[in-house]
């Protein structure tokens, strides 16, 4: 693949890993719009948040190039994918990063959690306007179909105006036919939190074990303007997140309680 | 260890292992206050983030119990110690969650890739009052005296008026001598990213690896208000961080973009 000056350079990752259906529709509606160089694993890397690799050494392999696309297999989380290739792999800084389409929505406090949303979140912090695309069905064998309008609405609207710095944003599809979904609402990260978060089990030699489960509790149903509510209620949810995680609004308060 | 009704019930946590020495600070000066439940792990999670173990079962054993605390190893990231904790370990949820002392800063960006603030994040998550302590010096010799005064600081504040839903604390200590702290700053979360981030290395192989390495830019480097430029000028920074991500301010604008 030849990357031209006036092509759009698009990094794209996920958390699924490689062979994921989702990356693969992401990648072809990505194509859509430039060239595309991926980078991802070959396991499953859900949960890993915006994890470092710092104990063991990353490696990386080109596994297929056609003239729209690379494909590399790296050993560590999202976050790593996209530092090796920002910093390794391309010649120029990437015009977007675009992360999934997760097998699983990410919307509310999922955000925190996810190495779907961590990918595009990284790119903000390299100053390059980022998506991640999550659709609300964690079946391996979910029907993407319906995300390809909506991915295209939403990189069209980042592709005119592009993004402030500091914010990215979280895509979450509903898990509907492609008729049902009513359109696009931009809100805000509903608040809730996950409980009864574990399953205590004994291992053959009695020992005891725990795998992680849950149920989420969303703290607000009756919001209108939440993420979650638009995915109930069959709208994609466009959530600007900001990597300044600071409670600017806390501040002055918090002050006042120092200098007592 | 006996909990009573009216005794203060800590959590305490870290990202750098059981055998830390900046661990065992927090946890002398948290029996202070109450009485302590501490999990960690026997390794170094630096740099885990906000990610879960989903692929194997967590272990937790019981390593130590005083008439003060008792203390766990578990073998999960600290978001996992404290899930496991107020899950399966406590019989009531903890009055506060207590994570650190890190040896090294988590300032700016670093708030997003700690594994020590994700500890903190998630005790916010359940709704209880949550800190992280961290100390600009990475050396596992590191001097954590000074860092007792400011914690008792922030924690009567804590005590005494508790953190508002959805906002815990980012607290920073320089690495300078007692009387060199110039006292406590409240800041907001610097703008910065790291560049230059791996080293590339052959291995005995002749094959390619990658190490994360990298310099922090401060985008910022003359705004007064930030966690960075308290800790360069001897203040303690205290951030207080949203768990909420969404960049509200720009909810009006983007849903200007999809109506066109």
């Amino acid at each position: 693949m030849v990357i031209e000056k006036e092509d759009k350079l698009i990094l794209l990752t996920n958390d699924d890993g490689l062979y994921a259906a989702g990356l693969k529709t992401l990648l072809e509606v990505m194509e859509e719009f430039g060239k595309v160089v991926l980078v991802s694993t070959t396991e499953s890397m859900s949960g890993m948040s915006q994890a470092l690799t710092v104990k063991t050494p990353l490696r990386v392999k080109l596994l297929e190039e056609t003239d729209r696309h690379r494909i590399y297999a790296c050993n560590g989380t999202p976050t790593d994918s996209v530092k090796l290739a920002i910093n390794q792999l391309l010649d120029r800084k990437p015009d977007w990063v675009v992360s999934g389409i997760n097998h699983g929505a990410n919307a509310s406090v999922s955000v925190l959690y996810s190495g779907t949303m961590a990918a595009a979140i990284e790119g903000c912090l390299y100053g390059i306007p980022s998506v991640g695309f999550s659709l609300n069905n964690f079946s391996p064998a979910a029907d993407f179909t319906a995300c390809r309008k909506y991915i295209r609405t939403v990189m069209k609207i980042v592709e005119k105006d592009s993004l402030p710095a500091g914010v990215c944003l979280n895509v979450n599809i509903p898990k509907a036919p492609k008729d049902e979904i009513k359109g696009i609402k931009i809100c805000r990260q509903a608040k809730g939190n996950w409980k009864e978060e574990f399953e205590k089990r004994k291992d053959p030699m009695g020992k005891t074990y725990y795998w992680l489960t849950g149920v989420y509790i969303n703290h607000e149903p009756d919001a209108t303007d939440t993420d979650e509510w638009a995915l109930a209620n069959n709208y994609v949810s466009v959530v600007p997140v900001s990597v300044d995680m600071t409670a600017h609004w806390y501040i002055e308060k918090l002050k006042g309680k120092f200098r007592k």
